[in-house]
């Protein structure tokens, strides 16, 4: 336990189950701030993860045991992939302790109040959460204070969630540096599928086409990456049970930007076959005006 | 003229026709080196870019009529769009030196020597070449002397073609800082058409993608971009007639990978609606593969 700097802790006792990119980030930032939480305590599903993290010197206390972990916790963080969420779930919410507040950083939210919403306890609060930011960097060693520092974190707590707890869950990521937007699970899943899910998937895939070309050729797209195939694979070195999970839990969303884009792709496919220079400008022209408008929002 | 600093100037007169992103790269090197040219002559098709780079100060001389440019040149460069370049050949044709070198830094390479190489004049040396490197900006201004550095240069010089010209065009872009690989146009074609033409495609495609989509959710997207899709506008900000060029003049090999992306895609699309975790996984995992490669060939 450490006492609070200038203001008011938001929480007592705040526990990270998972301790990947987001939630060692999380970690750091309480840690350096001393106002999100005055206690950290760290659950992974590994020791020698625990091990690493006590190395790291970010967690009050490790506990390999998630019930134990979450015992007397008033904020309880899910920072695991979205798939194992239920399986945790299950585990925890007998040891819940009333008035907790449960809140998660999962990349796709209405899966997450399918597979969470129904184990949540009575008198605990359960507030959707997740921070839109990243690296293609994972676990414990990956995190740092910077992360959020001027991104967005969205909330989707379902309706008649309480306001209190809605309000510390913004606090907690104001503090982080983020800014907070409050949005329906769908809207979320319908622009997470759009501006991250595709972009991924498109990443993963591509790299699998390379990959499938002759030896010769394959070679050489190492070689000459630097000319444009280099910007799709950083994206594409993300962690795959993660990235597997996203994916099942936003299928609807994830597939229906798919096939716009597939319709899209194809559309400008034929105006290269038919000679369209029209066209294609046209199309080349809107993916620099979508640039500018990021430079002007500081998003790139 | 200025004279030679260390090693003797690879030519005597280099003329640029076109000073883009590349043009005004090459002509920055050759500036501050002293031994890839003693004279550098710049043609543009506006007296206005002749004007930025006279004050940028990298021209000995500049010349709006291409055919002025070339006169008494041993070397010749063509640096403007690919789409441009037999209208290009036509003007210069009559007026080139005998003995002189023609070169070219397109992106696409059969069509090049389709377009320019019946228009070369008996006596000239005609040595196709793609030096891999570039940024999304263009213009005079975007050029800068580490461009190169490390990258790789694609020649593609007909058989029968001068050894004495191919290894003059190899040793200036040596002293530009590339390396040297020497390949057929076809394939250098299908190579360029997945590192660089596909992945181009794919990021015009999905900003236009996203900018259909509802007008809220369009704002939204720029919001939250850095969750994956900044990565894609990066080489959407590319120039709209260069793109548009590349990719009619690389017709059959784009289409043939967009193809075989796009069957890749279904398939992926496929096991996400199916919930085949192994299959999302396994794409996942090549990625990453993939990009530890090209972190080990220090091409990311």
């Amino acid at each position: 336990m450490r006492g609070s700097t200038v203001a008011e802790p938001v929480f007592r006792r705040l526990t990270l189950l998972g301790i990947g990119l987001i939630g060692s980030s999380v970690a750091r930032i309480a840690r350096q701030r001393g106002d999100i939480a005055t206690e950290i305590v760290v659950n992974a599903r590994t020791r020698t993860t625990l091990d690493r993290v006590v190395e790291l010197g970010f967690a009050d206390r490790v506990e390999l045991d998630p019930a134990a972990a979450v015992e007397g916790a008033d904020c309880v963080m899910l920072c695991a992939p979205v798939g194992a969420f239920a399986g945790l779930a299950e585990k925890i919410a007998p040891h819940l302790k009333p008035g907790a507040v449960l809140t998660d950083v999962g990349s796709t939210k209405q899966s997450v109040i399918r597979d969470v919403g129904p184990l949540v306890p009575e008198g605990v609060h359960f507030v959707p959460a997740h921070p839109i930011a990243g690296t293609e960097h994972s676990g414990p060693d990956a995190g740092f204070v910077e992360l959020f520092q001027g991104r967005w974190t969205l909330l989707t707590p379902p309706p008649g969630t309480d306001d209190t707890a809605v309000e510390k869950v913004a606090e907690l990521w104001r503090r982080c540096g983020s800014q907070i937007a409050r949005m329906s699970p769908q809207h979320h899943d319908r622009v997470l599928a759009i501006v991250s899910h595709l972009p991924h998937l498109i990443a993963f895939t591509i790299c699998g086409t390379a990959d499938d070309l002759a030896d010769e050729t394959r070679q050489e797209v190492v070689n000459f990456a630097a000319s444009g195939f280099r910007d799709f694979t950083r994206i594409a070195a993300s962690d795959p049970v993660m990235w597997r999970d996203i994916f099942l839990n936003n299928r609807e969303a994830l597939l229906e930007m798919l096939a716009r884009f597939t319709e899209d792709a194809q559309a400008m496919a034929r105006a290269v076959r038919w000679g369209d220079a029209a066209y294609i400008e046209d199309k080349v022209e809107r993916g620099r005006k979508i640039r500018r408008s990021l430079i002007e929002r500081k998003q790139a």
